[in-house]
């Protein structure tokens, strides 16, 4: 395996293959190859072959690979075969839909707890997470073994909660406040800016004769 | 200007320094250079010349970049000198939040409507949006002059919505749902997937000495 050249791309596609995996196998196929897995999910083949060599010989000539088999590679590649604990930090808007989205679309995460700073908020329940108050994030933190915390506060508090997390010993960060943040090198920030996916969209929309590919 | 060669990648970094132009703007801070922008808001100053010097010569010399200036031309740049109406298909939990969160963080952005197949949720309202039938789509979009269109529904559907979006004539698609989708041509299509961006936090806890750049 030569897992120091992968790059955050490749794991996004490898999450994209296991996907689609599981709906293979929710369907009872057996094996696939990546010219059939790529036409059938609008990949590409060369792609997914050069992809999951990265990690081992998976394929079989004359078979393609065997979905069970893939499947489990690929969870074990990605760390799924644990249960991971999530932290969301900002019971607002965003922050009870992300608690509420992860609840209901994933298996291998579990939303342990929601906090903020409002004292209206505190005590109260989202579906089964309770709100705590941000103060006690680091006891809650070890008390639930939380691995992953999600930051949905507003741009002017993200980088204090950002504090606040590490020192908590959290290395997994995924963060929504719209602002740049700056960590500590062995913490890990995926940021997950909602307004710059649409001004990319606004971008292409001002230019269309460019990011089409067409005159 | 040579947008030809502009990738997504710096599209969404011009997005971030119009964030950090605005912060700026809001203190009464006339000019910036690009080191103290980099400082400010933890960028790479190298990168910030090299981003803007593609659109044109911003800078200039011993004074480093008029912020008002730059804010406007990066604002026409991104399209955002416009307001663009978005339709959000999928009245669910993150449907609705999306609005909520759009409605309340962007400037640049209306949420005109929302829609949904279930008869149940349509003709309420989300704040001051309303919910209407799927089926209306196409009806409503050149009605309200609906430019860019938001999936949020699960997987399943996803494919079947993006088609009529397409057929109602939107060229500018952001998809939450977690499954790859196949647009024709002419359609710019951003996936956002919540889910992939949790799987590759997870990778990196599984590995933590090679993500990391540490042993």
């Amino acid at each position: 395996m030569k897992a120091e050249k992968i790059s955050e791309l490749t794991t996004n596609r490898m999450s994209v293959y296991l996907r689609c995996l599981n709906e293979l196998a929710s369907k009872g196929e057996k094996t696939v190859s990546s010219d059939r897995l790529a036409k059938r999910f609008h990949l590409n083949s060369a792609q997914i072959r050069k992809d999951l060599a990265y990690f081992g010989e998976f394929g079989v000539r004359g078979v393609g690979y065997y979905v069970e088999d893939l499947r489990g590679q690929l969870t074990k590649i990605l760390g799924l075969e644990i249960q991971h604990c999530v932290g969301i930090v900002g019971a607002g808007r965003l922050g009870t839909a992300l608690a509420d989205y992860y609840e209901f679309s994933q298996a291998n995460f579990t939303v342990a707890a929601l906090f903020d700073a409002d004292e209206k908020k505190i005590g109260q329940k989202v579906g089964d997470i309770e709100i705590f108050d941000v103060k006690n994030f680091a006891e809650i933190v070890k008390k639930d073994n939380i691995e992953v915390a999600v930051i949905a506060v507003p741009a002017e508090f993200a980088q204090a909660v950002l504090e606040r997390i590490t020192e908590a010993g959290i290395k997994a960060v995924m963060n929504f406040a719209p602002i740049p943040l700056k960590a500590a090198g062995d913490v890990k920030i995926k940021t997950v800016d909602l307004t710059i996916s649409l001004e990319s969209l606004s971008y292409f929309l001002a230019q269309p004769t460019v990011s089409n590919g067409k005159k």
